[in-house]
C-alpha cells in the first residue's frame, strides 16, 4: 500500500472515521466541523481513486480509463441528486446539474491546463476525440436552452402551461439518453482507437516508467470501487452540512449548486485530471473533465427527469437564464480551446477567469425561483 | 434510360400523372391521397435530379455541380414562397425560410453524414471551402437575429414602429444579396479550384469508375431541368395538400414550415447529398446542403423581401425567438463539425438529435404571431 | 523624412495647424469645418504612426510591434473616454467601448483582409497566437454579457438594485485586468516566440527589402510618440465636433459611439493593419486589430470602471442587448475566420458585411438609456 511513501496525504484518511463519528453523534461537533472533516477526508480518497484509475487506464487504454473514472465520479453526484429529488428540491438538483457541467469544464479543466502548462510549453491531444465530445456538449446546450426558449415564447403568446413543458422536457430527455447510447457506441466500439491510443508527445517512454508501480486489474478495480464508495459517503456528509452552512452564511441555492458542488462533488475528477495533465497526458485529462460533463448532461439529467416521475414530483429541464448562459459559454470556450488540438497555460487561466466571473454572478444573484 | 436496372424506384414515376389527375379532379380523392401520391412521385424525380447533377458535376467539378443542384432545388421553394407571399401568408413564408435552413443543415447533412459514415470510418473534405460557407451562414444568422434584437430593444424603449422595422429589413436584405454576389464571385471565379478540386481520399479511382454511365452535358442538363420542373410541381401539390392537413391535424404554422417543408421541400438536395456521401464525396454533399441553406438565406430571403413590396404587402425579416435560436445552433453545429475537415457517423447522429429536439420544440410550441 | 517621395499624403499635415486654429478661434469656422480638417489631419499622422510602428516591429518582432501600436492607438481613446467620464457621459463611454471592439474586429480587420486578399490568394498567420487572442476576446464577451444577464434575472425576481450591480461590475473589472496581466505575460515572456516569429509565407525576402528605409529605435520611438500625441489631439477635436454634429444630424449616441468612434478613433490601427496586410504580414495585421480590441476590453474598460469611482460617478459594465449581441457576433466571426490559420478576401467581405448590418441596426435603433 506504500503508506510510507506519501504519508502527508494518506494520514488524512483518519478523517473518514472522524466524519462518520460526527455524523452519527452530531452533538460531538457542529455542521462546520463535519464539513471540514469530510472535506479533508475526500482529498486522500480522491487521490486513491486517481491512482486506481490511472492503473486501470494502463490496462484499458486512456479513453476507457477516463470514461470509467467519470462514471464513478458521477455515481456520487447521481446518488446525492436522487436524495435531493426525493425531498422535492428540484432547484438544488438543477443547480447541481449546471454546476457540475460548468465546474468540470471551467474549474477542473482550467486547473488541469494550468498545472500541466507550467511544466510543458504546449500539450497535445487527439483533436477528433475532443471534437466528438465538444459537439455532444453543444447538443446538450441546445437541450438545456430549448425548454427555456419554450417557456419564454409560450408565455409571450399566452399559451404556456406546465403540462406542455413537462412533456417537452420528457421528450428531450429521451433524445438525450438515446444520443448518449450512440456516444458510448462511438467511444467504446466503432472509434475506440481514438480514445485508447497513445498521446502524440508522451509516447512510449512515459508508458514504461509506469510499470514500476503496476497494479493488477482486480486490485485497481477493488481500490477504485472502495474509494468511490467512501467519496460518495463523504460527499453526502458534505452536502448535508453545506445546506446548513448555506442558511447561516446567506448563500443562494444556485451559488451553492454551481460553486460548492463544482468544487466538492468533482474533487475526484479534479485531482485525477490535474495529475494526468502534469504527466503530460492531456488527452486523458480532457477525457475526464469533458466526459464527466457529458455524462451529467446526457445521462444523469435525463435519468433524474425519469425518476422524478416515479417520485410523483415531475422535474422539467427549464433552467434560469444565468445558468443557460453560463453553460453555453463554458461549452463554447472548451470547443474554442480544444479546436487546435493543443493547450497552453494561458488557456487554463482563461477558463479559470470565466469560472471566477460566473462565480461572482451567482454570488450576487438574488434567489431565482425555478418553475419546475 | 436504364429503367430495367432499377425498376423499384422508377415505377414510382407513375404517381406523377396520378397526382396531376387528383389535382385537376379533386373529387376523385381527398387531400391526403394527393399528399401521399405527390410524396411518392417526388422520390424517383429526386433520384433523377441527383443522377443528372452527378453527371454534370463530372463535367463542371464537384463544387459547381453542388451549386447548380442547390439552385435548382431552391427554385421550387422560391416559387412556393412567392405564391404564399401573394396571399399575404408571411408567417408561412418566414417559417419555410428558417425550416429550409435548419432542414438542410441538420436533417439533410445529418442523414448524409450517417449514411456515409456507416461505410467509411472518416470522410474528408476541403476545410477552406467549408469555412467560407459556414462563415457566410454565420453572417446570415446575424442578419436574422438583428431585426429581432431591434424589435425587443426598440419596444423596450418605446420607440418601435413597423415602418422603422421594414426599413431595417430592407437595408439588411440589400446587404445580404450583395454579399451573395461576392460569395458567388469567390466560388465561381477567384477560388473555384477549392470547389472543383478532387476529394482528398476519393481520388482518381472513384473518378474513373463513374465513366461507365457517362452522360453528355446536354443530356444531363435536359434531365435536370425536366426533373426539377416536375419536383417543383409535385412540391406545390404537396404544400397545398399539407395546408389542409395542418388544420385537420392541429399542427402549428411553424411546425409545418420547419418540419414538413424541411423534409419535402428539400427532398432533392436530400437524396443527392446522401448519395454523394455514400460515394465518399463528402465535399459535394456538404456543398449541396450548406450551399442550399446559404442560397435560401442570402438570395431567396432578400428576393422575397423585395417582391413583397411589389405585392404591396411588405414582409420584414423579424423571426420569432425559437426560430432565431434554432438557426443559430444549426449553423454553430455545422461550423463545429466541419472545423476539422472530416466527419464520422457520430457527428451525423448529433445533427439529427438536434433536429429532433428542435422538431419537438416546434411541435409543442403554441402558435406564434409574426409581426410582419 | 522623404517628404518628396509621397507628397500627396504628407501635404495633408497642413490640416494639423488649421484644426488647431479652428479650435482656438471657433468663430473662424463651423463645427463641420473643424470635423473635416481634423479628419484630413489624422490621415497622414496615422500613416507616420504606421511607418514608425513598422520600423519598431523590425527591431522588436512583429507581435511586440503590434502590441506597441495597439497601446499607442488606444491611449488616444482612453484619454477621450476619461474626459467623457468626467462629464458623467457613461452612455457615450460605454458605446465607445463596444464600438471600438466591433470597429477593430469587423471594420479594421475586414478592410485589412480585403486589401491583403486582392493581391494574395490566401494569407497565413500563426494559429496558436490567434487562438490565444480570440479566446481572451470570448472571455471579454462573457464579462460584458454577465452584468446584462444579471440585470434581467435580478429584475425578474424583484431583487435588482444598482449597488449590487456596481459591486458585480467592480469584481468583474478586477478579474479582467488580472487576466490582462496574464495575457501580457504570455505574449511578452513565456510564449513570445509566437508573436515575434516570422510569417510562414512572407519569409526572409520580405525582411531584407525593408532594410532600405531602416530607422533607428530612437527615431522610430520619437516619431511614434509625436504622431500618437497629434492623433490624440485631432481625435479629441473630432469627437468634440462630432457631438455637435450628432445633435444636428439626429444620430443616436450609440450610433456615434459604434460607427464614428470605430472609424475615427481607430484610424491609426486601421491604416497600419491595412498596410501590413498588403505586405502579406497578416499575423501583424491580426495582432493589431485583435490586440487593440483586447486592450479595450481587458484594460481600458476596467480602468474606466475604477476611475469612475475616483470621479464619484460609478460606471457599471451593463451594456444594452444590441451592443452585447454585436460584440458576441464580432468575436465569434473573428474566431471562426482565424480558426484555419489563413484568410482570403471573401472573409474580409463577410466581416465588412456584418459591420454594415450592425451599422444599420445602430442607425435605426431609437435612443437606448443605460442604467449606469
Amino acid at each position: 500500500m506504500k503508506f510510507s511513501l506519501k504519508p502527508s496525504l494518506n494520514w488524512l484518511l483518519v478523517f473518514v472515521p472522524v466524519s462518520l463519528v460526527l455524523r452519527i453523534w452530531p452533538q460531538l461537533g457542529s455542521a462546520a466541523a463535519l464539513f471540514i472533516c469530510a472535506c479533508l477526508a475526500v482529498i486522500p480518497l480522491a487521490g486513491w481513486m486517481g491512482r486506481a484509475t490511472e492503473q486501470l487506464a494502463e490496462h484499458l487504454g486512456q479513453g476507457l480509463g477516463g470514461l470509467l473514472n467519470a462514471t464513478f465520479g458521477n455515481a456520487a453526484e447521481l446518488i446525492i441528486a436522487l436524495m435531493a429529488l426525493s425531498k422535492g428540491l428540484t432547484g438544488v438538483v438543477k443547480a447541481s446539474i449546471t454546476g457540475s457541467i460548468i465546474g468540470n469544464l471551467l474549474l477542473v479543466m482550467g486547473a488541469s491546463i494550468v498545472a500541466g502548462g507550467i511544466k510543458h510549453r504546449s500539450q497535445r491531444f487527439n483533436k477528433t476525440a475532443a471534437l466528438a465530445s465538444t459537439t455532444s456538449l453543444t447538443l446538450a446546450v441546445v437541450a438545456l436552452v430549448i425548454p427555456t426558449v419554450f417557456h419564454w415564447s409560450a408565455a409571450g403568446s399566452g399559451g404556456w402551461n406546465p403540462v406542455l413543458e413537462q412533456k417537452l422536457s420528457l421528450a428531450i430527455a429521451v433524445v438525450l439518453i438515446t444520443t448518449y447510447a450512440f456516444v458510448l457506441t462511438f467511444e467504446l466500439f466503432t472509434h475506440k482507437q481514438l480514445y485508447s491510443g497513445e498521446e502524440e508527445n508522451s509516447a512510449t517512454v512515459e508508458k514504461k516508467s509506469h510499470h514500476t508501480g503496476g497494479w493488477s486489474v482486480q486490485k485497481s478495480v477493488f481500490i477504485l470501487v472502495l474509494a468511490t464508495a467512501l467519496v460518495a459517503l463523504m460527499s453526502e456528509f458534505l452536502v448535508g452540512a453545506v445546506e446548513g452552512a448555506r442558511a447561516a452564511l446567506g448563500f443562494t441555492e444556485v451559488f451553492v449548486g454551481v460553486v460548492v458542488v463544482a468544487i466538492i462533488g468533482n474533487a475526484a475528477e479534479h485531482s485525477t485530471a490535474v495529475l494526468m495533465a502534469m504527466k503530460n497526458k492531456m488527452g486523458l485529462s480532457l477525457g475526464i473533465a469533458v466526459g464527466s460533463s457529458l455524462q451529467i448532461a446526457l445521462f444523469v439529467a435525463p435519468v433524474l427527469v425519469f425518476v422524478s416521475y416515479a417520485f410523483g414530483r415531475p422535474m422539467d429541464l427549464e433552467f434560469s437564464l444565468p445558468e443557460v448562459v453560463a453553460v453555453f459559454f463554458a461549452v463554447h470556450l472548451i470547443f474554442q480551446i480544444s479546436s487546435d488540438g493543443e493547450t497552453n497555460w494561458l488557456e487554463g487561466v482563461q477558463l479559470l477567469s470565466v469560472y471566477v466571473i460566473l462565480g461572482i454572478l451567482f454570488f450576487y444573484l438574488p434567489e431565482v425561483h425555478h418553475a419546475g
